[in-house]
């Protein structure tokens, strides 16, 4: 029998997180400020310093403390795990690999960067954490970072999501996480829209803002952002550097990775250590997925732009399909952001990485056969990659080539069965590209002179 | 740092099941007719020959075929725990390890079984299976058995839950079975309880009914049951051998083995591997732990009885409530069945198990503080289990004793948040102990001259 997993012991686990920024060829521009438009840290109010520090770092790999490698114990090393019935099913010469974050608590990748947050935050003094959550992986991630570090989280749900979710807002109050539908009464942004707007369903716009407000507020709070900024991608690398372990133990490297982006973490997490091969020659092809219904890096310039809706955030280089655009309610509700991780984004920029859009009625198919094939029932974001892992593995078919292709499966699907249920009952559409208001929102990209 | 996973490689998965029945110091009394009340074997029409020898056999190691072997890699081995945190939260000197088999892509051990339940049906010419399901597990279980096997599968779930649980019914259909809401117009039997009663909700009786019905009625179609059989119980051997192994790893024996039972299967699973050192002198406490709702071997005498509601199954020799008890609704249904495994209740005859009866708001206490400390949210079912795992721990730490304790962890609760909202909000209550409907259900037992 052919080996179908590849396991490491936990000694195995990564005891330093991998930094790219000392390895691209060139640096990141500078993060701005949103008012004076000059470079910046992250505000001192809403992170404490050593993620300040760990954002800008310029050394190649970072400790990671005892306390949080022992937390990562619960679930990690993650299994590598070769989809030779996926294989079969495809009739593929090509070796398909999968690296499976789904069997963490919180069901994701997020967890990896939820502990250290959490860790970093007591630390420093704080008490609480505040963030947004939309679907609620997030918030559930960073609920059970809290409860291991004994914080207490608050967690702003977009309030659309807090009612047709509520397991995901009963899993963060497992944890012990105070949950509330955004907009709240908790904030004067909240109580602000609320009077306006009664009905107001939220936006993850709304929420941020909220958590921010929040955190700044109160001395014994810092906010908590699950995506984008670098150190939050640099604690996603543990993925990746397992990955390169596991594939050594099955005698493979990679022809082709592929992974989703949203805010891009995860896919960061697995590609960012194999960059220095690729810089150093090796022929890795990396490929990027993202839905057409917000086609960030397919259709978006690389330009100057908020992190956020309200333009309250830090304005940096990335792609970005404007910060004002909202996109269609695609499934993969961790899929629709407006902009892009800026490493990702200067990845992308240099020609390190490549990036394809594709349509969620596909991707659910996709989801489907690999569930069929290999048991598990993939989240909605990582049924992007899958889609792509079939396209290339059927042109192995063709032209005959046993490439070596290795998919990041970041999560299971367990609390998105609702979407599986449209698709196969063959409700689920596509959204046509939503070109005009692309354009609108890319009218409002804010006047940077650099 | 101590060490939290004992992980086997994929080598090390059982490649035979353990069959106790050799080893018992006294033969399980027979199965009996329901009709002549003499000793039979499984029906036939209902059950593959193989299955049938299975259940009988004499022989105390059964080889797991090939094909089977390789399904199992999809998610065995599964890992061993040390609940570090756990221990810590509750100081207690002892030692606590969890078999976690919520890893699997149907959350739960029942897939051990669903597996080669459709293997041995396909090798027979099997085309299709029929089951009943009530919460969900077992069906969704045997739908991802069938798809490896490319068998069809139909299920009639019982249409309170079908109603109640849509995302357990999609996740059997995203695995390619039919499922339809019990009483349904596709048997004689639904369609009569129909008819009389149009709102009919349903219940596992009428639903065993009507899968019973399916596969007596057509050539191509066996009849699947999730637990109590001999074989299903000899197919979840796995877990405890593989846990012996990893207990082993991690230097240490079992002075106690916790885990829950409704049907028994899942337990089973754990302890059989064990009974024959226990046996020769081993001191090794195995505690069965049940719902007070459902107080079958706590409460229910050592009796013949039939396996099924109507009575149209074979009669057992059993811890039995009687046939015709319907238990409270406690969340935890897969611990909702009148009888108990054959096996099961010889052990506890025998005095090689206990049993321990317990109210579900102390369980959802212990596993709210089971996911704090080891990040799973553990099923209802094996949170029974929990509770007891902790009583013993916080003895230990009354005694000082340093006894290792063995949980046999099922299932995770991630389809079962609903009751967990229900505990956390202060609305969960405990059923009174039903001594009026046992009593009523004792009365009706078959009078069985033995």
């Amino acid at each position: 029998m052919e080996q179908t997993k590849f396991i490491l012991s936990e000694k195995e686990i990564p005891t330093k997180w991998y930094n790219v920024q000392p390895d691209l060829p060139e640096p990141l521009p500078p993060l701005l400020h949103p008012g004076t438009k000059e470079p910046t840290i992250l505000p001192p109010p809403l992170f404490p310093a050593s993620l300040n520090e760990q954002e800008f770092s310029k050394e190649r790999y970072i400790e990671i403390p005892e306390e949080i490698q022992q937390i990562y114990r619960l679930w990690r090393p993650t299994g590598l795990y070769r989809a030779l019935r996926l294989e079969k099913a495809l009739g593929t010469p090509a070796k398909i690999f999968y690296k499976y974050e789904g069997s963490s608590p919180a069901g994701s990748h997020k967890l990896n960067t939820a502990v250290p947050q959490a860790y970093y935050a007591k630390k420093a003094g704080a008490k609480r954490l505040a963030t947004e959550t939309g679907a609620g992986q997030w918030g559930s991630a960073l609920a059970m970072g809290c409860n291991f570090m004994g914080l207490e989280c608050k967690v702003y749900m977009v309030k659309v999501s807090y009612f047709q979710k509520p397991y995901r807002r009963v899993l963060m109050e497992v944890f012990g996480a105070k949950v509330v539908p955004s907009p709240s009464q908790d904030t004067q942004i909240g109580r602000k829209i609320l009077a306006e707007d009664p009905d107001s369903s939220g936006s993850l716009g709304i929420a941020i803002s909220e958590a921010v407000e929040d955190a700044f507020g109160r001395d014994d709070t810092f906010y908590s952002l699950g995506s984008v900024l670098n150190h939050v991608l640099m604690h996603q690398t543990v993925i990746g550097m397992e990955t390169m372990k596991q594939l050594e133990m099955a005698g493979a490297y990679p022809d082709i990775i592929v992974g989703c982006i949203g805010g891009g973490s995860n896919f960061a997490g697995m590609f960012l250590p194999f960059v220095p091969d690729k810089l150093k020659g090796k022929k890795i092809q990396i490929i990027a997925v993202e839905p057409e219904a917000c086609p960030t890096v397919t259709k978006g310039p690389y330009a100057w732009d908020y992190g956020d809706v309200a333009g309250m955030a830090p304005i940096a280089k990335m792609y970005t399909l404007g910060h004002s655009f909202v996109p269609p309610p695609v499934h993969a509700g961790g899929l629709r952001y407006h902009g892009m991780a800026p490493i990702v984004s200067l990845c992308q920029k240099l020609g390190i990485i490549e990036t394809r859009a594709v349509a969620q009625t596909a991707v659910f198919k996709s989801a489907v056969q690999f569930a069929r094939s290999e048991g598990i029932v993939p989240a909605p974001e990582p049924s992007h990659a899958i889609k792509v892992v079939i396209d290339e593995a059927l042109k192995c078919k063709e032209s005959g080539q046993k490439k070596t292709i290795v998919l990041a499966l970041s999560g299971h699907g367990h609390f998105d069965l609702g979407a599986y249920d449209e698709y196969l009952s063959g409700k689920l559409a596509d959204y046509p590209y939503p070109e005009q208001k692309i354009k609108e929102a890319l009218a409002k990209l804010p006047e940077v002179k650099r």
